[in-house]
């Protein structure tokens, strides 16, 4: 086993303390005929036993820790683990069909999940839930393997994975989480948005850290350099203590930085902004000194539930965050749904190519009842703060005229009939896809401001699916091509008197700053807890200093060039 | 119903003939409890002597008219219908087990199939597919359905079908078919590069063919606007034979024109080249008095096959299109697989965005030992003729630069080894990535030639899968973005004395010709049969007009200006 393991570092910071597994175990079975039939309806039971246990002791724990309401599922879980219309039938099977006992409960789990979750009713389907986390936890009793039980944790642990999945970030007991690490994944996974909403490091993309550790090892994640430490000596272990130390300090000067405004060396403003999910994000947003939100997705309201949000819901979704950050602006980016976000109750038809298919304003244009219903609800909300609404996924001029007479026939029928809408809304367009960069001083003439959405950007002009290991070489944020396409788009607004924002990874990353600096980025968004280190950054750069090298930087020819020259001339 | 269906004209000329409906009936089965067992195999064996019937008469035609070769698999499909120890185990569990004969004979046919595509032997894998063929037919017969016979097929025909599938194309009794009309696909789907490469006309994307006729209908194909007619007045039919006629005439000029240099009405050169995929593609090249072969796509080589094609098999193949071509310019592709192409042998692991996943260079990069065989029996058949290589899906310069050096590494060695490389080899790479044609000007100091494929260069600039119909709207050549990716590559070619082709559906298209003269392409590669009509419209084209607009064209901002402007000035 290696002592420093590598990886991509996604989210800041220094965490020490022992590894969790949080790996899911290989639940394959195989259809087996059995003879001692007496003795697999007794490793059956057993099997059940040992998970009745288990689940008792993880419901205790939970109602110490977090309460009745949360403890309630574990009771629902014993339930079904006791339940004998369940069991009964599993050993008749193995009694009669002479099914080994695994295959025979899988054949009959499946059996009541499917006819759950058919019914047309919530609080069935979540039965289906149900018997499926149990099946599966006394299938690995009866395989031999275990299943981690997170939330059980009662140490500080960092937590070690393939990779992790929103319900396994939702099963950690948060307080006793003091880092990630994982296999797979780069800065825009999951677990490394995660990591920077919770304020505690990772680092991702190690390949090998399932293997190379073992529950228990204490282990050292270095979230600013992107390294793995297993068991460190104390001499490493003291060194890395004072890393955190200074890390801690830095923090604290950061912090100071809260209320000031952000200014490069040489007295430019540029804005540093936020990218939010859902209203309770505004509190994170506010305490790091954002200056505003560059893009507020409003996918979050439509996802984990099973019909659309309601007009009402999203009105007061949209109010709140509106009022919550007072005169400061709220860019709203109208549904972007498809590619890799579903919406099952939409019945959407399976495509080949998520990311090049039918998704965000390729649909809202034909579904327009979904896409007037949500710009209704943002026209009331607008009166209660400065909302300015961006469309995603323009790849045509014509999808942008389309996109913005809609919104305005909204607008003329909201205030027909009374209801007051504010006069001062900018109508924008997130710049995501290549053709829209290339022909950006075409849309400059139209649109109020441009977003730069460098995530879908970066993989579009690549031809490489950020999501796909095998091609993440070519997830160049630096990539000369990528650098010029945003050249290209800036200069279109600037001609115009329009501005020019980011609200991809690429706006808080810190090699990425002084290029965007250079170009005349006029606002950043990034993750709330990246706005105080970008805007001490930023204080230590001068936009002019940076413009002089803008045609040097624009001529290089790999993302290679382009980093060591960021690296030799603009970091510290 | 309608009289005329529009769709998209794929394949030109008229034809005029009965409807022949190639469409795939619905057999799905239900598995049924069944009472009276005999009456039901009653109707298996019915079912069984029907298609043995059927069979026996596409025999006997087949011989006739294909010969012994092509009639000896409806033998082999014979000896299956006949085959007690398949029908014996179907009739048993029908008496048995009391199931429909329908699922029965799936179950059975299931176990067969299975069993027989589990063997190490290429015989018995095919006979897998025999039994599957019957089965079908059989099935058909017992609900009461019909599957087309299109080989038995004797009078002139229209195939109208959902899609078009390469096993249904290889089905068609060629004499007889007269022209292609399908509900989906476009001008790159199989249907359409069937249709041209057949110079049979064909129109596409009709949405609803299938439903607005019925077959044996006198339909008319109208190839050159994309049209169907259904049961024409006689009228309408004088019409069309005379619009038929003139198109002849039209075609007879052309041919005229076969062993002409191809010039623009100003004097300017370009050079008309062909897309092939197979050494059997040369004939139709010259006949179609082809300068070149613009894209030679080997991954053909590598297809419908269970291992990959050895040196010794890739060499005469190359030999054979390099031979026949003389000293005509071939510039071959190296293997470009992956995306929606795959070979089930490499057994690469699924994607989530296949067109934008691990394909072509990226796999041969990082698979070197498939990569390097391909070189080497390039290398050594370069000295036949006059051979360009060039490199697929390149994002970034370091892809060049390293199959650059892997190719030369091969030539070092085989030089070093004795064998004979020709010297003046051209090394290029295709413009296919946005990334690459946006610094096309660093690449154009490395590179020998471009190549623009725009069939994927425009589906990632717009973001949008080209075979997904709902977002096909965005598949848009014209579009001004997708203008100004081609001209930065041609600009920056000519600036370092390079040259740049395209062989994309685009280069043979006539709203894009007088565009792509007037940016100053080079090199033309298109489907065979398009060299003559391009050529006719190339020499009514000056060079130096179409220029003179170059700046307004490339400062629009909608596909529909362009098109407009396109038919107002550059065609007759």
């Amino acid at each position: 086993m290696k002592n420093t393991i590598s990886g991509i570092a996604a989210s800041q910071g220094i965490a020490i303390a022992k590894a969790y597994h949080l790996v899911h175990p290989d639940l394959t079975i195989e259809k087996k005929e059995v003879i001692e039939v007496e003795a697999e309806i007794a490793r059956l039971d057993q099997a059940i036993q040992e998970s009745v246990k288990e689940l008792t002791a993880i419901k205790e724990h939970t109602l110490k820790e977090l309460g009745p309401d949360k403890a309630a599922i574990f009771d629902a879980h014993l339930l079904v683990a006791n339940d004998p219309e369940l069991i009964q039938p599993i050993k008749d099977k193995v009694k009669h069909e002479k099914l080994n006992p695994e295959f025979a409960l899988r054949e009959v789990a499946d059996l009541f999940i499917n006819m759950f979750e058919n019914m047309d009713n919530e609080y069935m389907k979540e039965r289906a839930a149900d018997i499926r986390d149990v099946t599966k936890r006394v299938l690995a009793h009866l395989l031999g393997v275990s299943i981690p039980n997170p939330s059980l944790v009662t140490e500080d642990v960092i937590i070690v994975a393939e990779d992790l999945t929103p319900s396994d970030t939702a099963q950690l007991n948060r307080q006793f989480v003091k880092g990630f690490t994982t296999d797979i994944g780069g800065r825009t996974s999951h677990s490394a948005i995660m990591a920077r909403s919770m304020e505690i490091p990772a680092v991702v993309g190690t390949k090998s850290v399932t293997k190379e550790t073992k529950n228990g090892d204490v282990i050292i994640i270095d979230g600013l350099d992107g390294n793995v430490i297993v068991n460190p000596t104390e001499e490493i272990l003291l060194q890395y203590k004072e890393k955190q130390q200074s890390y801690q300090k830095q923090k604290d000067e950061w912090a100071k930085l809260k209320e000031e405004k952000t200014l490069s060396s040489d007295g430019h403003h540029v804005e540093l902004a936020a990218n939010i999910g859902t209203p309770k994000d505004v509190k994170g947003v506010l305490e790091n000194g954002g200056e505003g939100i560059g893009l507020y997705r409003t996918e979050f309201l439509y996802m984990g539930r099973d019909q659309l949000p309601t007009e009402e819901e999203q009105f007061e979704a949209y109010k709140t965050v509106l009022e919550n950050m007072g005169d400061k602006p709220v860019v709203v980016r109208t549904l972007d749904i498809g590619g890799d976000k579903e919406l099952p109750y939409l019945h959407l038809p399976k495509e080949m190519n998520p990311f090049l298919g039918f998704r965000a304003i390729r649909l809202c244009l034909e579904q327009q009842d979904i896409f007037r219903t949500q710009l209704r609800a943002l026209l009331r909300a607008s009166v209660y703060g400065n909302l300015k609404i961006m469309f995603p996924m323009i790849a045509t001029l014509d999808e942008f005229r389309q996109a913005k007479t809609i919104l305005l026939e909204e607008k003329d029928q909201l205030v027909a009939g009374g209801t007051k809408v504010s006069d001062s809304i900018e109508i924008g367009m997130m710049v995501e896809i290549p053709s829209s960069a290339i022909i950006a001083d075409q849309f400059a003439k139209e649109v109020d401001f441009f977003s730069i959405g460098t995530n879908d950007l970066i993989q579009y002009t690549m031809a490489a699916d950020r999501m796909n290991e095998q091609v993440s070489y070519l997830y160049q944020p630096y990539h000369p091509a990528i650098l010029r396409l945003v050249n290209m788009v800036i200069e279109a607004a600037h001609k115009e008197g329009k501005w020019a924002g980011m609200c991809g990874e690429m706006a808080g990353d810190p090699i990425a700053i002084p290029l965007l600096l250079g170009l005349g980025l006029d606002e950043f968004s990034m993750s709330a807890t990246s706005i105080l280190p970008a805007r001490s950054q930023l204080k230590g750069l001068s936009k002019e200093e940076i413009s002089k090298h803008k045609h040097t930087i624009l001529s290089m020819s790999t993302s290679e060039e382009v980093m060591a020259f960021v690296n030799e001339h603009f970091m510290k």
